[in-house]
């Protein structure tokens, strides 16, 4: 844990009090002492130090907070739902990364008894995500949405979901753009859609494509979602500051 | 399984007999029936299509073979050993990415009991390996060997292990160079070294320094090992290939 994400309730001023589980971790792992700095950070707000002041049975801090949040995230996902298994590996890791809204939606190559897996209940996700912002010392929860039907989600829904400047498709096809050059020039922020192991379906791709998604390409290698989630958002960020650089 | 992976012994001339475990696979997911052709490699020798010409107890395939292997993965990973369950999941993910060898080694911060794991077995690897060739559609099986000692491998053995022409090191520091425009103009082969979650110490930063690694940079999110590889990797030849475009 590099960075102790806070909670409001927590707090009470400039005081917080750790929760049970992150008590354990202070005094267990970080063998925190009266007067040591811990580096934290307000949930979606500003990160900071917090001074140990007690460290017993409970711990609290003395909070001093930066003036600014640091910023939202550049990315939001459009997923196909992915298997129980692969989606439980991927909570943390997205918010590591820095994911604005997270997108979860059916298609035709998904398995529809994958909606009810209790991974894609907020009492699991949530303390993945958080799990995943302290590795990385983000405070922003990526927002999560689960839509059952793919047709009415990109057709009426996803315009007030993400309000990205751009918009691209994972496709491995020979005649989608190679994602290191895809960042569209002037973009702030762009919405990135990856689908199932088996892929979109025409249906998919023609209705994406009428929504002004352009069609991207990580190279001839069929990866694995999880794998292939994280190796398109790394690419794509760096393919954008390597045309800035 | 997008590709099937046969081992030499498999095969008398062009005919390949399956493995209980491919036979069980072919039987009972892709319900292979006689005549139909699938997608087949063989272990670090060219890709091809097998066609089904018994389909029983035993399945076998009548195969025509490319007349090149795929080319070999440019990328080599040093990593310093992250704890097991880390590992257990990088082998597939390594595989599927392309990865030449993958050379493990000890480290200030990595805890001598990680070296201990059945993860670090061959039989155990290896079908995790083969695993993420078969998802990828590569045949190239990594490479690897696991070291103990770093200095005697930075010093003396990286050379033979390796062949590359560039040599870089991630740190997250401020004087690193981002990884997006990190691959060398002209090199066609690259060493990457990846430290354990707490970082290089000061000591191998400088002895890597010495054999020519550069420090390169992801950006601020520090990540965990697995997710922070396959980023690496990803966003390390998005940059090369956005350059080139």
């Amino acid at each position: 844990m590099n960075l102790l994400l806070l909670e409001a309730a927590q707090l009470r001023g400039t005081r917080a009090v750790l929760s049970p589980l992150q008590t354990r971790h202070a005094r267990d792992v970080l063998r925190v002492m009266p007067g040591q700095d811990l580096r934290v950070g307000m949930l979606d707000g500003p990160r900071g130090v917090g001074r140990v002041v007690h460290a017993g049975d409970s711990v609290e801090l003395e909070c001093t907070f930066e003036s600014a949040p640091p910023p939202i995230p550049d990315v939001d996902l459009l997923l196909a739902l992915p298997r129980p298994k692969v989606m439980r590996r991927l909570w943390a890791q997205l918010a590591a990364l820095g994911v604005g809204h997270i997108v979860l939606t059916n298609a035709a190559r998904v398995e529809r008894n994958y909606f009810d897996t209790h991974v894609l209940q907020p009492d699991v996700y949530r303390p993945l995500l958080v799990e995943g912002l302290q590795q990385a010392q983000d405070t922003h929860l990526p927002r999560v949405s689960i839509h059952r039907r793919f047709r009415p989600l990109v057709e009426d829904e996803l315009d007030a979901r993400s309000p990205a400047d751009a918009r691209l498709v994972a496709h491995p096809s020979t005649a989608a753009a190679p994602i290191a050059g895809a960042w569209p020039r002037g973009a702030g922020r762009v919405l990135l859609a990856v689908g199932p192991e088996g892929g979109w379906d025409e249906f998919e791709l023609q209705l994406l494509g009428d929504r002004g998604f352009s069609p991207v390409s990580l190279g001839p290698r069929t990866l694995r979602t999880d794998t292939a989630c994280v190796a398109l958002l790394a690419a794509l960020r760096a393919g954008r500051d390597a045309h800035r650089s």
